[in-house]
């Protein structure tokens, strides 16, 4: 008989998730620290944790460029730790069950498809919003096996150089490091703000949240970062609109919490952007399965492809 | 018995063509002429030409958003005289054959993937290079039922005002309108170029290939125009590779005449942009079936979709 549950593996940005999650998509046991320098060591233990007998296989959705064959990561601009890592061969090698390894936008776009917002689309893009931008890409009900690297697609051709290679990549306008990275230099500028006050002058540890808890309370450089950075995702939104024309556009991450003002901006800015007719017809929607799309997905890619 | 033959017809940009399409994915007569005003009454006139009775349907391709489920094209920023047409509805009541429209780069692509340079691929983008600029997308083997305007998407967020409503489109600084547009600018500034010569002083006459000839031929201005849509080509090149990572991308339209400066330079655009592990696989090579790609394309719809 089918072994009844997978473990989900999300290793996205700043911090480490794993699950125990059944065949029918319940979190049965979770566990999240932040995101460690010895990646394996912190995986080992973490899946430790949370293993039983009943587990098919392990699903490992993580920032960056993965060859599904070789079973690592080619390139992970955001998270250096796991470039070049041999996350199947080590994994099986320690637990003896099928390993799977995905992007980890992508395991989060087939966590949603599975259990959460994306149910009801066949086609959907999700987009990843926290340190970086990372995206995937649901067509005929499945997860499309491509890069989908959405927050490094350029929107300024002769834009910030980005540490991709690219140059004014959608990510470096529209993320959490671009909106703090504009708060430090404008802080750093002597710009007057209720910023100053956040972290005791030490800016380089401002928040997405100080910005957008400023913004709200009406502090004039928050809004203008919050909403820059929604223009910019309006942009990246409405290309992605016009190259897939999608059912619907549903957004996680961290930075979802800033909703009121970044992402209304963003939605504004692609409506006036997207073809007409497409955007009439996409729903853009926040994830309902927030910061456990990635387990959930993750473990769906062990059911999806694994039959112990 | 099945019949043997299908009509494609492809109404991209300046010319309507139409070809009757044996199985086997030869073309056994067609026709050509420039892109009419009154599009049925073309349309009926040159379906008439190459039809006969073991035609088993016929194909559209068409610049522009098309309503595959409603038979008509929604929006076409290149194209406005078919926008609002009902091309199945009236052309079935015509021919009483089925009738399927899709998109005119979505046939192209999927004219390459049956009988051209997309044969051995089974993920690839094909771009077509003309006035404007399309696209289609194959995944898997097949085409992807997508709108795939790559030409529509913002390379310049906060660039030039695009006819189809948005802002800084690949289209307007790659495309042969972006092209010529430069050159009459800079030939009404008085810019010295072999140019001026081109047409007795009418600069809008200025066709690409007037452009690519001089700079052939050694002129600065013409070197630099190629240079600089081959340029933002490759950052929209780039972008793709970064969301599909393809195995190819395959280059077609009237733009391929200029490889040599223009889609050179695209390549070494999109090599400095693209994550280099995407790069380093893919192919980026010409369209095999040139002009005819779209008319094979469009018969291959109907032989795909149709069971008479």
């Amino acid at each position: 008989m089918s072994k009844h549950y997978a473990i989900g593996i999300d290793l996205g940005g700043t911090n480490l998730r794993a699950a125990l999650v059944s065949r029918e998509g319940n979190i049965i046991k979770k566990i999240k620290e932040p995101s460690p320098g010895d990646v394996l060591e912190s995986l080992y233990r973490v899946v430790e944790s949370v293993y039983t007998d009943e587990v098919a296989g392990i699903g490992i959705g993580v920032a960056g460029l993965v060859d599904r064959k070789g079973g690592a990561v080619i390139s992970s601009p955001n998270l250096p730790a796991v470039e070049g890592v041999s996350f199947v061969e080590a994994m099986h090698a320690r637990f003896s069950v099928p390993i799977f390894i995905e992007n980890d936008a992508n395991v989060a776009a087939l966590g949603e498809k599975w259990m959460g917002a994306g149910k009801e689309f066949d086609n959907f893009i999700l987009l990843t919003l926290g340190t970086g931008i990372g995206g995937g890409i649901v067509y005929e009900g499945n997860l499309v096996n491509v890069s989908a690297e959405v927050g490094h697609t350029s929107i300024n051709a002769d834009g910030e150089k980005c540490p991709c290679g690219n140059t004014g990549c959608l990510e470096s306008y529209a993320s959490a490091r671009a909106m703090i990275s504009r708060a430090v230099s404008a802080l750093e500028k002597g710009a007057e703000s209720m910023l100053k006050e956040c972290c005791k002058g030490n800016f380089y540890k401002l928040t997405p949240e100080d910005i957008y808890k400023s913004a709200l309370e009406g502090d004039s450089l928050a809004r203008e970062i919050l909403r820059e950075a929604g223009r910019y995702l309006g942009v990246g939104i409405a290309n992605i609109i016009n190259i897939m024309s999608p059912e619907a556009v549903i957004l996680a991450g961290g930075l979802l919490g800033a909703w009121n003002i970044y992402v209304q901006e963003a939605m504004r800015e692609a409506s006036r952007r997207a073809f007409k007719e497409l955007f009439d017809v996409v729903k853009i929607i926040p994830s309902s399965l927030g910061d456990e799309a990635g387990v959930v997905g993750a473990a769906g890619l062990v059911f999806k492809n694994s039959t112990s």
